[in-house]
Order: C-alpha cells, then sequence, then structure tokens
C-alpha cells in the first residue's frame, strides 16, 4: 500500500507566471500529502520559451520517453512574448496531448461560491457541469495544405480528421464520467450535424448508438452556436457535454469565464490507460510575471484533478474545500492584482486549510 | 428618382413563426415606405417545411433564378418540426447564401436601451460592434468524405476551404465598412492561427496585406476561443470583428445573446454587386407558431438592415428609433410570450412611431 501512493510527478512550470503558480499548487499538494499520508516525487522539466530561445529546443531528444515514466505531469503554462505563436504550443502542449494520447480534454464549469460570475442571476447552483472535449483528432490533427501559396489564386485547406476509434472512447468516457459523476445523468453531443454532414453524422451515429449502453442516463444534442447562448442564459441545463476538439476550446473558454475567468479554471488531458496532465487552463500572461500578483487557484484545482485522477480522492475534496473556504472568505477578485491577497499568500492559505481541515 | 425607389423585393416567410415576424415586419417596411416616398413591390414565395413535405420540394425548378430578379430577399425562418434537421438548412438558406455569392454575413451586435442583456455592468455604450462572417465558404463548403463507413475504422473528413479571393473580399468588405461606420475604427481578426495553421495562415497574412490599404483603421488578433471569453467581460474591446463562416457561426449566436437574444437579433447576407437577403437570425420556434407571443423586432431589424442595404438610409434610421422607443418604453421582455404585448401589437406599435417619427 504504502509504495503503491507514491507519485512519480513531472513538473513542467513553463513560462511566464507558470513557475509562480505551479510553485503554490505544489505547496498545496505537499500539504495534501502530509496529512493524507501519500508520498509525492517531484521531477522538474525546463520545458518553455526560454530554454527554446537558449537551445533551439522545445521538447528534447526523449523528453516523451521521461514523461512516460510518471504516473501524472503537472504543467503551469506555455508561451513566451519573444516566440512566435504557434511554436512553442504546438511542440509542446500539443505534441505531449497526442503523444501520449490524452484523448479526453476535461473541464469542469463550476462556480464556486463567493466567485464573481459576468452573468446575472446565476449562481454555484446553476452552474456546475463539464465540458467531456475530444483532445487527439478533429482539426486539431493539424492535415491541410496550400495550393498556389501566396498567389491571388491561393487555396487553403483545413481539415477535421475523426475517426471512430477516436469518437467513440471520447464518448464513452463521457457516459462513464456522467454515470460515476452522479448528478443530473445528462449528455449532451455539442456538434454542428446540420452543416458539417460528414464529421457530425459519425459523431451522431456514434453518440446513439453508445448511449444505448447506458439506458440510466438522459441524451441530448445542441448545436455549437446554440450553446454559448445557453452557456450564458441556462447553464443550469448541462450536467456532462462531449463535443469535439474544436468546439471544446471554444466552448471551455467560454465555460471559463462564466465559473470566474482564468485564475480558477483547470483541466485535465486524460488518458485513462496512460499517463495524463494537469493544466491551469490560462496562459503564461507575461504582463504578470514575477510580481507575485497571479491568482494560482487554478494551478491549484489543477493539483486538485490531478490527486483526484491518482485516486486520492480525499486529498482532493480537502483541497477543493480549502478552495472554496479562500475563495468565500479572503479573495476580494479572481484577477490578477486584484485578490486583495498575493500568490503566495493565496498558496499559503489553500495549504494551510488543506492541512487543518475545514 | 421615382422610378429608382421601386424596390422589388423576395419574402421568403417560411416555417413556424416565420410567417408572423415577416408580416410585423412587412408593417413597419410599408410605414417606412409611406412616409420616406419610396415603394416595395413584393413577391412572396412559399418555400420552406410545409411545400416540401407536400410536394418533395425545397428550392423550385429555377426558384434561384426568380431571387435574382429581385433587389432583395427578406426571409423570416427556415426549419420544421417534421423534416430532419439538415434539410432545409442545407437545401434553401445555405443553398441561397452560396448560389447568390453572399460572401458576407453582417452581424450587428448592438443593446439598445431598456433591453436586458445576461451580462452583468455592462450597457448599450459597451455592446455595439459588428461581426462580418465570411459566408460561402469555410467548413461550409461541405467538402469531406467517408472511408469504412459504419466499421469499427470508420474515419470521416470534414474540410475548412478557403481562397485568397474568398477571404480577401471579405477582409476588404470589414475594413471598407470599419470606415464607413467610422467608430472606434478597429477591425479584429478572430481565428485559431496557433493550431489552424494552413486556413489561418491565410487569413492572417491577407489581413495583415489589406490592413496596410487602411493607414485610418487600427488591427487587432484574437483567438476565437479568448473572443468568446471577451464578449461576455469585456465587449467594448470590439468595433468591427472578420472571421470564417464557421467561428462566425459561433460568435454571432453568443453576440446574439449578449444583445437581448433571438427576439431583437438580425443579420444580412451581403453579396454587394448581387442580390443580399436579410433575415432574424432566430429559428422557426415551432412551440410558438400561430400564438401571437414571438418578437417581430428581429424581423423588423432585418428589415431595417434591408433599407439600409438598399440606400434608404433615413427610413432605416427611423425604424431604428422606433425600435429603440418600443424596447425603451413598451416591452417587458424579449422574450417569446413575456412582451406584455402580442406580436402584432408589437408591429403596430413600431410602424405607429416609425410613421410618426419620434
Ligand atoms: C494553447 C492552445 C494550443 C490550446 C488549444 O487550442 O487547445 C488552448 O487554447 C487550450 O484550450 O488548451
Ligand atoms: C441554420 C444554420 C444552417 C445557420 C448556419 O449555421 O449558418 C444558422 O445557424 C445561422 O447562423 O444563420
Amino acid at each position: 500500500m504504502a509504495d503503491e501512493r507514491n507519485y512519480k510527478i513531472a513538473v513542467i512550470p513553463g513560462d511566464g507566471t507558470g513557475p509562480e503558480v505551479i510553485r503554490e499548487g505544489v505547496k498545496v499538494l505537499q500539504a495534501a500529502a502530509g496529512r493524507f499520508g501519500f508520498n509525492l516525487d517531484l521531477n522538474y522539466f525546463d520545458w518553455g520559451g526560454d530554454r527554446y530561445l537558449r537551445t533551439g529546443e522545445t521538447i528534447p531528444e526523449g523528453g516523451i520517453d521521461e514523461l512516460k515514466k510518471h504516473d501524472a505531469i503537472y504543467l503551469g503554462a506555455i508561451g513566451h512574448p519573444d516566440v512566435k505563436p504557434g511554436i512553442l504550443e504546438k511542440d509542446i502542449l500539443l505534441r505531449i496531448r497526442f503523444e501520449l494520447d490524452q484523448y479526453v480534454n476535461l473541464r469542469p464549469v463550476k462556480l464556486y461560491p463567493g466567485v464573481w460570475t459576468p452573468i446575472k442571476d446565476k449562481g454555484p447552483e446553476d452552474i456546475d457541469f463539464v465540458v467531456v472535449r475530444e483532445n487527439t483528432e478533429g482539426l486539431y490533427a493539424g492535415g491541410g495544405c496550400f495550393l498556389r501559396k501566396g498567389t491571388p489564386q491561393e487555396v487553403a485547406i483545413q481539415e477535421s480528421v475523426n475517426t471512430r476509434y477516436g469518437v467513440e472512447r471520447c464518448i464513452r468516457f463521457a457516459f462513464e464520467y456522467c454515470r460515476k459523476r452522479n448528478k443530473k445523468k445528462k449528455v449532451t453531443l455539442v456538434g454542428k450535424t446540420n452543416v458539417l454532414t460528414y464529421a457530425w453524422n459519425l459523431w451522431e451515429r456514434t453518440f446513439y448508438e453508445v448511449a444505448k449502453e447506458y439506458p440510466d442516463i438522459e441524451v441530448d444534442y445542441a448545436h455549437v452556436d446554440a450553446t454559448c447562448m445557453w452557456f450564458v442564459k441556462n447553464p443550469e441545463w448541462f450536467d456532462v457535454i462531449v463535443t469535439d476538439n474544436m468546439f471544446g476550446d471554444i466552448i471551455t473558454d467560454l465555460g471559463a469565464m462564466i465559473q470566474g475567468g482564468m485564475g480558477i479554471a483547470a483541466g485535465g488531458n486524460i488518458n485513462p490507460q496512460g499517463v495524463s496532465m494537469f493544466e491551469p487552463i490560462g496562459g503564461s500572461a507575461p504582463k504578470y510575471t514575477g510580481k507575485n500578483v497571479i491568482n494560482p487557484l487554478a494551478a491549484i484545482c489543477a493539483g486538485m484533478m490531478m490527486l483526484e485522477h491518482l485516486g486520492e480522492e480525499e486529498a482532493a475534496r480537502a483541497i477543493e474545500k480549502a478552495v472554496i473556504k479562500v475563495c468565500r472568505d479572503h479573495l476580494k477578485s479572481m484577477s490578477a492584482g486584484k485578490m486583495g491577497y498575493s500568490t503566495s499568500e493565496v498558496g499559503d492559505l489553500v495549504a494551510k486549510y488543506t492541512e487543518e481541515g475545514v
């Protein structure tokens, strides 16, 4: 048992404010480890913009294999003001997602009590759902071509590749997750069946076939455009949403906003049979770097998701309670520089409440 | 001059509540015509679900050529509960957009005084921008294929086709529109350059090239996911947005929500050299059909956009003033059944104020 509860974690603090928020996340994780009697063996990786500018390398040779030796990955943020957008995201973040086959991007959208949401008349009882975003195919496969590039006759094609295999495992994950979650017991497919008749025909057929195996779960379908309206107007309609990579990217950012913004939103890149990666979903926020003002709660919540994934559910619940207490009793705002506390003070508070229990 | 101000309008009331809202729209258009001295020659087309169920036809033979004989098209709504989703949308709505080469979908997002928005702390001074959505290519081109359909090895490909020709004319439209609009003088490209590196590389290159011809206009770029957050949190950042067909579809529905919902949101499908089509952007709302409770303001605003497009700017402004007065002084809500007035009463009020002036 003791052995089993020793977790090897690859930590990639990354760029900008990544290291600052990861520091607080680790503080809280260690507090939980102390209280609940497990051990974290942390290996740090210096991947990111600085290393790239220094060495020209994004992920060094053998880097992906190194990651595979861990039980989970804890990521800060990737993105550097001096590196052309796209390079680090593709060569580090997306590469890890794809090569470790982290086929689900799991994004809880949960408004904690005391957290300000920009939408009217909705509270924590209304905003509590999870988006299961396919994370390894679709438009993110990167397929496409240019024809006659740079001429007036140029054509640029971008392809969305969807496989039965990839779509089915993602949908199945959503149904399993919904059952385990045991709340409204409803899975909503979000797509665009009326226009994208290849991709979404496959998704739709697969969805209703898999659904038959889950007679206890209600199913629903919504177009992606309408879904954005409902996130703002009727977020209480949702329980578990399943969607493709691109639509998932879009709706989860909107979801982050209604749950209080980038200061609090976390996600997991899940391979249920492999190594998963957890991250605050905000960027590297260069303008706040080194100022001790960024909100570390998103990174702390990513750590909480990681513990839940590793089976340390009790520890995860303790962190969540501590986060809720800090949101409700302490923080003035979720935004960088407006919290009323510094980054490290917020980390200290959550760590303290996690250790003591609330 | 008299001759020039005689407009041939193709009216397609369509399905569900389409005919009800178009009736009120026509009432207001005629009021404007009476006051401002132009003439509307209306030809009605019975295209839609009922006709399809009766005859099997969506657009009858020669129908598109008929449309071409008009100065503009005024559309209610397409979509019937007894017809499989996708058929009518593709064979009527999208077909008209494509065959008449209506290459811009123009969507003003403007919160009128007195209209309830679901987002906090924002008023009419904050929500006033326009989305220029490419309307004839991208993922809507419909390209793609299935491989091994129905087997566990199935692959479904969906293609986004983007041409320099199509992208450039759309971007140019956005800059021209921004200059004419003469407000913040800023055009924001909304895309996903960091992941969709074929399509958005073409868009980005074209955008910055065209921008050089408009030194008076500020340019900006935002990822589509972040844009959704900002619509809710900082809508005041935007002036004119230009984006592709799919992203435009998504963000304009979110835009509709923050401007008060489907009861008020209108759009134009524009071919500056051809025949354009104007529509309320909500659906056919089957459950409200025939009850005289649906909000006709979206259809009325579509009519207003049509007059503006036809060059009847004074009449368009008069309708807008009437709409604003009705929103501010009369309507309790923008939602069907909750307005405090019936569909026809709202139409009567706007027509009266348009005729009298406010
Ligand atoms: C940084 C970017 C490549 C990434 C994505 O598009 O997936 C991000 O937006 C996310 O959602 O994790
Ligand atoms: C009905 C549908 C085909 C259409 C679209 O996707 O363009 C609608 O959502 C719109 O935005 O006008």
